[in-house]
C-alpha cells in the first residue's frame, strides 16, 4: 500500500515521498528497508530510529523525526494508538482455515453451517448447533449441542462452547477458552464451615457432606466480544451468565456463574469474578482484580491491578487496594504506612520528655 | 414432572395446584408460563414475580408469595440451596456423547474400556489406559498411558489426563483441565538467587545454571472429586500428588507438585497451591488464595480470598490478609489502618501542646 | 541400574551392597523392596524409614540413617535437590507418542518435519510449519502456518503454538499452554476511563467506543524454555514478544503482548506480566506476582509471592508487598503494622495523663 493513502486513512500529516510501496508495519529494531513503515511514536523508539535503515516513520505530533538523511518520509499522528489500531488493521495477518469444512471435521447432520463458515481439522460440532455466516473455526475447537453463534466469528484453536451457549456477532475467542463450563456450587445439607465462620467469626460446623447444584442455566454472549486465551466462562445455575456487547476479556480470567457483565468493559488477564456478581457497563478491572459473589460494580467505575473487591463499588468511581476502597483514600493509608516509624519515634520522644518532666509516666 | 412429585422430592410444604406438569426451573425473568417452576427463593428474586407468567413458585420458609393471581402453587422450601440441589439433579441435561466410541476416536489396542463407555470424536485413549464403566469421555480429550479413571467419570471436551494419573469414580473434569503435567521443579547447582536472598536478604549468587528436576511421579485423584476448567494439577517429584475423595477444585486453580489436598476441600477460583504443601480436610480455600510451598492448612480451616498462606494454618482456623493471619486480627489490623490518621492528628496536637506549655519539645 | 553406578552418576559416597539392581526412586511410604531406591533427604522422610521395606536409601550429608538393620545401602549426597535432578533424568519415564506421524494427524503438505520427529494423533501442522529434528509432538496440539520450531522439543497434548510463532531448541511446552495469542490491546478513539482517571483521579470520560489493536508481530522463544500448563503468551503488537534462553515459565502464567523475558527467569504459577514489561535475566518471580505494564525488573531480582510489582525494580534486589518494594522495608511495615494497637494505647495514656495534669487537653 502507498505510504500516501496510509495516511489518508489514518488522517494524518505526511511529509516527504508518498510513493514508497509500504509492506510491513515495524519497530525500529526489526527496520530493514523502504518498505517498512516504522513506529516511532514514543520518545524510546525515537532514539532508536538513528542508525536503522528506515525509510518511512509514523511519529507523535511535536516529535522531531531525528536528523537522519535516510528518512524519506514522515507521518505525523495524533493519538498514537488510535493510529496503530487503524495500522494493524491495514497489515493484519488473521488466522484463518482454508475454506469449506475441512475432511476430518466431524460436524453433526443436523448442525447449520452458514454461508462461507471456514471449519478447521478435528472441530467437533454437535447435534443442532447453529454457526452464523462466515464463522472461522480454527482447529481443535468444540461446539457443543444446540449452541449458536453469530456471524463473523473467530473461535481459536481449542476453545470449548458449552452445549445451549449462545453467542453474538462479530465475537473473537481466544485459543483454549472455556465458555460454558459448570459453575462452581456446591451446598452442605446442614450450614457449613463458612457459613458459621461468617455468621460467629468460628467454625462450628465441618462440610462433612457436600451436594452439587448442577449448572442447568447457559452463557449468553453479546457481539463484539473478545474473549483471551485460558479464560473460563461458567454457566448459570437456573438462568445465562451474561456477557454484554462490545466487552473485552484478557487471557486466564474467570468468570463464574450468573454473573453479569455489561458493555464495552475490559476485563483484564488473571482476573476471577465469583458467582452471581453484577459488573456494570464500561467497567475497568485491571490485572488480576478479584470480585466477590453477589457484588455489584457501577457503570464506568474503575478497579486498579490487584484490588480484591468485596462491597458494592459505585458507579464512576475509582477503587483500589485489598480490600478494594476508593482510590483516594487507599493512597492516602499507603502514605500514612509509611510515615508509621515516625509516629513510632514521636511517641518515643514524648514518652520521654514526660518522664524527664519531674511528674510520673502515665501507667 | 408433576409438581407435588417435586415437593415430595424436597421434602417442602405444597399450597396450591400439585397436579401442574413441570418442564422446566427458571429464574423469574425467564418464566413463560405454567410448565415452569420459578425459584424466588430470596427476596429480589421474590420481587420480580409481579408481572410475571408465573405460575409455580419455589419460595424459601417464611416468605408470602407476593399477591398475584396468577400464582397457582407455592412450594415452601427449608434451604434453598440444598433445594436448588435436588432441583437441578431433577433438571439436569448433562454433556452426553453419542453411546460407544466415535469412529474418529484413536483408542489404542490394549487400552480397556468399561461397560457402557461412551467415547466422543477425536478422543486419544494411550496404551493401558483403563476406563471404568460408565465413563463419559467428551470430544478432544487426552487420556495417557497407562492411565486408570473409576467408574461413571465425566472428563469433559479438551482435557487432559496425563500418563499413569489414577482417578476415582464419579469424577468430573471440566474442558481443558490439566491433571498430571509435570511440575515446576528445578535446582541450581551451586545454591541460587532465592536461597542466598532467605539467608541473608540479599542477592549473592545467581542462577547462571539451571538443572531441571523431572515429575516421575503421578497423581492420585479420590472419588467423586470435580477439577474446573482450565485448572492445573502437576504430578507429584517421585511420589503422587493427591486430591482427597469428595474435594471441589474449581477453575484456573494451580496445584503443585507433591501437593496433597484432603477431603471434601473447597478450593476457589484462581487459587494456587504450591509444590509440597499440605492441605487438610474439608478446608476452604476462598477465590484468589496463595499458598506458599511445603506450608500446612489444618482440617476444616478456612482461608478468606485473596489471603496469602506463607505459614502453617490450624486445623479450624478462620485466615484473612496477605500474609495470612487469624481473621480476627486481619480484621483489627484493617479498622487500626483507619485510624492512622486520627494517630496522626493526636500526635501533631500533643506535641503542639506540649510546645505551648512553656517547656522545651523533645529533640 | 545398579546402585554402584548410580551413586558414581550422583558423585556421591556409597556404603554398603552398590551391586543392588535398582529399578525405581520413591518416597518412603511407595517403598516396596530392594529395587527400590528410597529418598530419605530430609528429617521427615527419614523418620518414615523405619518400619518400611527399604533396602537402599539417599541421605543428605550429615544425617544418620536409621539404625534399621533391613537397610543395605546408604547413598550420602551433599545438595539433595541437585541429587533430584540426576536421579529423576535418569528414571524419567517421558511422554512419548509413536515413531513418525501418526495416521490420524493434519500435517500441511509443505509443513518441514526434521529427522526423527513423532507426531501424535489429531495434531494439526499449518502451512509452511517447520518442526526441528526430534521434536515429540504430543496428541491434539496446533501448530500454526509458517511456525518454526527448534531441535528435540516436547509439546504436551492440547498445546497452542499460533501462527509464526519461532521456538528454540530443546523447549518443553506443557498441556493447554497457549503461545501466540492475540494481546489484549484496545483503545477509545477519545481519550476513555482510566486515561482521565490517571491524570485526574477522576472518571471524565467513558469507554463509548473501542478499537482493537491487532497484533501482527509474534512470540519469540529461546533454547531450553518450559512453558507451563495453561500459561499463555501473547503475540507483540508490532514486534515480538520474547522469551530468553533457560527461562521457565510456570503454569496459569500470563505474559502479555511485546512483553521481553530475559535469560534463566523463573516464572512461577499464577504469575501476570502486562504487555510492555521488561524482565532481565535470572529474574525469579514467585507465585502470583503481577507486573504492571511498561515496568521493568532487572537483573538477578527477585520478587516475593503475591507482590504486585508497580514500577521499576533495580536489579539484584528482593522486593515483596502491594505495590512491591524493597522487602526489608515491606518487612519493617509490616511489623510496624503489629505494633499500631500499642501505638494507640500509649497515645490513649499520654492524652489520660495531660488530662489528669491540670493543664487543658489540646484541642
Amino acid at each position: 500500500m502507498r505510504l500516501e493513502e496510509i495516511a489518508t486513512r489514518l488522517d494524518a500529516r505526511l511529509v516527504g515521498d508518498g510513493a514508497l510501496e509500504i509492506e510491513r508495519v515495524v519497530h525500529p529494531a526489526d527496520a530493514e528497508g523502504p518498505a517498512d513503515l516504522v513506529l516511532a511514536t514514543d520518545r524510546a523508539t525515537l532514539a532508536l530510529i538513528a542508525g536503522t535503515p528506515a525509510r518511512a516513520l509514523v511519529v507523535a505530533e511535536g516529535a522531531e523525526p531525528p536528523a537522519d538523511a535516510r528518512v524519506a518520509a514522515v507521518v505525523t499522528v495524533a493519538r498514537p494508538r488510535v493510529a496503530l489500531a487503524t495500522l494493524t488493521a491495514l497489515f493484519d495477518r488473521p488466522a484463518r482455515p482454508d475454506a469449506g469444512v475441512h475432511p476430518t471435521a466431524a460436524v453433526a447432520d443436523d448442525a447449520v453451517l452458514g454461508d462461507g463458515v471456514a471449519v478447521g481439522p478435528f472441530v467437533h460440532i454437535g447435534a443442532g448447533a447453529v454457526v452464523g455466516a462466515g464463522c472461522r473455526i480454527m482447529a481443535q475447537v468444540t461446539i457443543g449441542a444446540g449452541a449458536v453463534l453469530g456471524r463473523d466469528g473467530l473461535i481459536h484453536a481449542g476453545a470449548r462452547i458449552g452445549d445451549r451457549v449462545r453467542i453474538g456477532d462479530r465475537v473473537i475467542v481466544q485459543p483454549n477458552a472455556v465458555i460454558g463450563a459448570d459453575g462452581f456450587s456446591f451446598v452442605t445439607p446442614e450450614p457449613g464451615s463458612v457459613e458459621t465462620a461468617k455468621q460467629t467469626g468460628r467454625i462450628e460446623a465441618t462440610n462433612v457432606a457436600i451436594r452439587r447444584i448442577n449448572s442447568i442455566g447457559t452463557v449468553v454472549i453479546g457481539d463484539d466480544v473478545e474473549i483471551g486465551a485460558n479464560s473460563a466462562i461458567d454457566r448459570g445455575t437456573v438462568t445465562a451468565t451474561r456477557i454484554g456487547d462490545g466487552t473485552k476479556i484478557d487471557n486466564l480470567v474467570q468468570i463464574g456463574h450468573n454473573v453479569r457483565v455489561g458493555r464495552n468493559c475490559m476485563i483484564c488477564g488473571n482476573v476471577g469474578i465469583a458467582g452471581s456478581a453484577e459488573i456494570g457497563d464500561r467497567v475497568v478491572l485491571a490485572g488480576g482484580v478479584g470480585v466477590a459473589d453477589h457484588v455489584s460494580v457501577g457503570d464506568d467505575a474503575v478497579v486498579a491491578a490487584g484490588s480484591g473487591v468485596g462491597s458494592n463499588v459505585p458507579a464512576r468511581a475509582v477503587y483500589a487496594g485489598y480490600p478494594a476502597v476508593p482510590r483516594d483514600r487507599a493512597l492516602a493509608q499507603l502514605l500514612l504506612m509509611r510515615r508509621l516509624q515516625g509516629l513510632v519515634d514521636d511517641i518515643g520522644r514524648l514518652k520521654a520528655w514526660i518522664a524527664s518532666s519531674g511528674t510520673p509516666p502515665p501507667a
